[in-house]
């Protein structure tokens, strides 16, 4: 069931490359095209002078949710890549930006998240979104790998 | 871990009981009380006269995003009761009624359903209410039972 992964730019990792072809495929009006994808990962990125800009309280905009959406899709398509196994997001924030966030493959939990302050997601950097949507992905496989029944249940 | 159900009216089924303690737990407002269980339990009935008044399309109104929210409690609520596993709701609904409702137990998902035309939520009959609660309250035990490392999981 495992594909060829989406090829990007050399130097990015293997989750951010899934989240750059997500990103690319939502791109209906052409927005991205052209531009280099350390570009388009640039919104994800808060390192301490943006986060610093943000303030502590507040509401997500659309921009922000979306990349919430783009980076847990991002994961189950990496889950579903090296696995096989579909993953589905359900995702469940209030207009204040708390909720939480669950990866379903078959009868399986693959991922469970909280998610408080939505309006802050990001990254401190490039290397800090590689590995936290890698720990994610690896989490799920262990859970597959575990609960094969369960993640391969209707 | 199991609790003595909550005490209504002797004619209600099991379900429809826990519905009403529900429904009754969140009425910080006094509105309910002293109000018989079933006058409670009519918002939740759309015999064919009330479907046949519902547009087919529309959006759902606040009303009825709680009652759905009421019912999947009931649910979350009578599965832990029988079964000391505390289930969770995850619910992403779109403005427009679509969606997914999962319940989540420990790594198990206890309890997964599409909705589609959330504004026309309700049920036949009380009977219809009652079975409809029962028949995914038992799924999931049936669940459990299959699967009780993952719904025992952290």
């Amino acid at each position: 069931m495992s594909e060829a992964a989406p090829t990007v730019d050399a130097d990015v990792g293997p989750f951010a490359s899934e989240l750059i072809a997500q990103v690319r495929a939502q791109d209906t009006y052409g927005y991205w095209e052209g531009k280099p994808d350390r570009e388009l990962l640039a919104p994800f990125i808060i390192d301490r002078q943006r986060a610093r800009a943000i303030p502590l309280v507040g509401d997500p905009d659309p921009q922000t949710l979306t990349r919430i959406s783009q980076f847990y899709n991002a994961v189950a398509l990496s889950i579903e890549r090296r696995s096989g196994v579909m993953a589905s997001p359900v995702q469940q924030l209030s207009s204040e930006g708390f909720g939480r966030i669950v990866l379903i493959g078959g009868r399986l939990v693959l991922v469970s998240k909280t998610i408080r302050d939505a309006h802050r997601f990001g990254f401190a950097s490039l290397e800090r979104l590689e590995a936290d949507g890698e720990a994610l992905v690896e989490a799920a496989l262990a859970a597959i790998e575990h609960y094969p029944d369960a993640a391969c249940a209707d």
